[in-house]
């Protein structure tokens, strides 16, 4: 098992990687006569809830659940009363623990309940997509979608221990697998050329969800997500650079619709425009935006825009990101691989020519 | 005009206490080109809406505004989901500052709100009812209620700054005012015996409404308040002092049905049995009671136990309460007055006994 530690102003919690976890009963921090409520959703339940309930029954917490729908759609605030009402249902108080046993969609939303009830329970998080264990289980970002904004309601607030049980993995569709391969890829783009070499020496093992290199590649992904949060705990500098690829990814995403790309999906072929821009204003060389397309090609990412969008569909979404401030485009580019910085106000037309340059033409 | 300053771990922030405030652009933190969105309800709106936002649009702020239903029975989810809506609707971003003017039910609202919006947006709060002004206005608690509980959903969120216009209680129905002088009372009753005093030598120009007194009043409880506050942000200890009277209140409130009696009518009641219960363990002394007694008489409060409600209905309505832990009833009794202390595991016939004691029998 390993274990990253995230060390916030006002204290740590650890972030436990390993085979079995669900099963393990000293990974969680929880003692006999606990009281315990599991969110998952209906298609995780019927394969790991089970297990969780009985590792927790026999430390003696006393454990019921609430299931929502499955499905970014029900990422709202309807499903937020659903776990509200649990609760009081059962008369759960201000010292029960609420545990996220899911993907992003229930982390987000288990994780704003627990920020919600009574006004802050305790909370931990049991990521089972690989985009959730690298991603949105690490850094306290919790919220529901609104009809007229995606993530737009929400508080920030962190668990008191994230749980990733490789295992879970492998019932996990492997397009969703190969979408949170997206997410890894990016954190050695932005930050880690050691990492991002690495990725591209272990990628196929990954891609094969060998336990050993998957165990050490997220324990990267958590300690560098880690770290950057720790340094910006409420998202006003740095972390701005985990969005490489994501305004454009955005565009895709909305244009689309949700749901007909995957979030990864999305964000591999971001990665790729803004790499081509990158190159264009003479930072990242060709041989590395070479070398970025080819390891996102190995997990089986796109790295060309839909066929179905033309590249002047692109700016009219990136202008009304939630980045963009006072009319501003802002993005996140990359000097070198392993190397992200955010510009201001760039020019638009170059943004349309990267656009187009990652654009099959025929 | 009178500051009161609440010091945080974090930051500091002012209350302002004055007449005419409404109207005085100095004390708003903002600046031409700031984003406004007022909460308000249908009651104040056509008082006060009109005075804020001329200020506001003079300072040259961009103002808008969302009104919700008048009354308890709308501090929900859904009142949130319009506030959301409405800022959505109008693209308001994270700089957004929300306004709650009004008493203690839009304020709670609009706080949350803020709490959540975008994970957290700058709020101003402008309480116009005195319970708003000496109590709900200040500490940072936020909340909605849900069908099986009230105040369940919330958080804690710290306004950037509290604008009492002292003038606005001119409007306020006088049962209101009354209601707000029980809190104001407990505030000396808890911890402040020559603020007490004060109280028994002015209280008729309290109820007056006269101006000078008033605001010297409010500033003291504010920072009564906000020194509690500043000791114990998340309420783990002292905040359980503000309870006195409030767990025997609320089997008041709950029996009778929530807005038959006014919440600080409810108070007034549970503040005399907590009194009689004190005097019974052989702690604050029977000429005390009586000058607690007489205070809350001449703010036209209650003192007896309502008509419709037997000693035997408060016990399983006060076991119900937040703050019972493990089936044991806590009770903030009075060492004398002026100082409160918080029992564990209290005898429920000693209980039973000061309820009666402060029932009518004839
Ligand atoms: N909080 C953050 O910082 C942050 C960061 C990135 C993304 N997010 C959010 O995360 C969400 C996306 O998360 P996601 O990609 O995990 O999607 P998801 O939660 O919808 O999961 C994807 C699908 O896989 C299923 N599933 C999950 N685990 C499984 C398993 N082990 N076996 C079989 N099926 C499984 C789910 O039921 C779902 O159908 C979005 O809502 C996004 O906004 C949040
Ligand atoms: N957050 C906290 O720490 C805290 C503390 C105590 C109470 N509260 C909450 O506060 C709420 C009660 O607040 P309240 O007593 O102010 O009730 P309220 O907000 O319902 O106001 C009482 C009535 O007076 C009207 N009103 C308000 N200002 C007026 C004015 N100037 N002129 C004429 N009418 C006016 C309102 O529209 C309403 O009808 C409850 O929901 C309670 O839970 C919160
Ligand atoms: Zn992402
Ligand atoms: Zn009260």
């Amino acid at each position: 098992m390993l274990t990253v530690n995230v060390e916030l102003k006002e204290r740590r919690y650890p972030i436990y990687i390993g085979e079995n976890l669900l099963k393990d009963p000293s990974v969680y921090p929880l003692k006999s006569g606990d009281k315990v409520m599991i969110v998952s959703n209906e298609t995780i339940a019927p394969l790991y809830l089970d297990t969780v309930t009985k590792t927790l029954e026999n430390i003696g917490c006393k454990v019921s659940n609430v299931l929502l729908p499955d499905g970014e759609k029900y990422k709202t605030l309807q499903s937020l009363d659903l776990i509200f009402t649990a609760l009081l249902k059962e008369n759960h108080g201000r010292d029960t623990t609420l545990i996220a046993l899911g993907g992003g969609v229930i982390g987000d939303v288990a994780g704003y309940a627990a920020a919600s009830y009574q006004r802050g329970i305790k909370f931990i998080q049991i990521p089972t997509t690989l985009l959730a264990q690298v991603d949105s289980s690490v850094g306290g970002k919790t919220a529901v979608n609104h009809p007229l904004g995606k993530n737009m309601i929400g508080a920030f607030y962190q668990p008191i221990t994230v749980i990733v049980d490789t295992l879970t993995l492998n019932s996990l569709p492997k397009r969703e697998v190969n979408a949170g391969l997206a997410e890894v890829i990016k954190y050695g783009a932005i930050l880690d050329l050691a990492f991002f070499h690495w990725l591209e020496q272990h990628i196929d093992n990954l891609v094969a969800l060998q336990q050993a290199d998957l165990q050490y590649c997220i324990s990267r992904c958590c300690q560098i997500k880690a770290d950057v949060v720790a340094r910006d705990e409420t998202e006003k500098g740095d972390r701005a650079l985990l969005n490489l690829g994501h305004t454009f990814g955005h565009a895709i995403e909305t244009h689309l619709g949700y749901g007909n790309w995957l979030h990864g999906e999305a964000v591999a072929v971001g990665m790729m425009m803004a790499a081509a821009l990158s190159e264009q204003l003479g930072n990242i060389s060709k041989a590395d935006v070479g070398r970025l397309e080819k390891l996102l090609a190995r997990a089986n990412l796109p790295t060309i825009s839909p066929d179905t969008m033309q590249p002047e569909d692109y700016l009219p979404h990136m202008m009304r990101d939630k980045k963009v401030l006072a009319g501003k485009l802002r993005l996140v580019l990359l000097k070198t691989l392993g190397q992200a910085y955010v510009t201001t106000d760039m020019d638009k037309s170059l943004v349309l020519s990267a656009i187009s340059a990652c654009t099959q033409t025929d």
